[in-house]
């Protein structure tokens, strides 16, 4: 239920990159309890997540592609859609580099989770990576989805 | 999925009442999808409904106590407490009596909810129902949660 979390900006793409899968997900809270529904595939998710940086609560369900849709259809102004690229690191974690397509075309972050506190504390981003903004909130898919890209 | 469901102003309260569940519920969203966490005794849900008037979508799950308690302490200005008087009417049909505590105490409604949209526009409200509000959204839960009661 706690998701352990780090996020980075990307200094430069590896390459060659795996095969994406393609998501889209909407907002319908981006609040202290944000709300967001996910479609990957064929598989639907609503997700939510309480708290702010490294340390969240997560709570997690299967959607039904009809509930999905329903859902979906009224988040029609916080929308994301992005590639997102599966790149396992030599450490044995898993980056999760998303490349943002929309109004957020061209933008990139990379997510790393953890089993536990200690390893999010160890991790050592590899030279790709660029600046950490685990704890800048404006960095968020939320804050991303309702006030778009930081600059 | 779908919810029919009519709700009105109440008249005179039935006596003698059936004992009443009590209801906490707050508010994560109330934008087109209100979003609601719910407790009754020792059951937790997560409620999505979307849509407004008679037939709305409503998603519903179960929740883990401290998932439940993880959102409620997001949510503290958009709660609503209730106790809920479930009638049996001559009709078959359920009266869901909500005698509202807390800022809206005194206040009340009753729903019905129907199966097929003939039984909903079939029914007849006993006398003690008040005037009908099922397509006045200011008498949503949502509503009332974020505005109080309509005077």
């Amino acid at each position: 239920m706690i998701e352990r979390e780090r996020r980075f900006l990307v200094e430069s793409l590896p390459d060659p990159l795996p095969e994406p899968k393609q998501i889209e997900q909407a907002y319908v809270s981006t609040g202290p309890a944000s709300v967001r529904v996910r479609r990957t595939g064929d598989q639907h998710t609503l997700t939510i997540k309480t708290g702010s940086g490294r340390n969240r609560n997560e709570i997690e369900r299967d959607l039904e592609q009809q509930e999905f849709q329903a859902i979906w259809d009224t988040a029609t102004e916080l929308r994301i859609s992005k590639r997102r690229h599966d790149i396992e690191l030599d450490d044995g974690h898993t980056a999760e580099l998303d490349l943002y397509d929309g109004s957020l075309e061209g933008r990139r972050l990379v997510e790393v989770e953890f089993d536990s506190d200690s390893a999010a504390d160890d991790f050592t981003p590899p030279t790709w990576f660029g600046r950490e903004v685990t704890t800048d909130n404006r960095y968020t898919n939320s804050s991303l989805a309702r006030y778009g890209w930081p600059d």
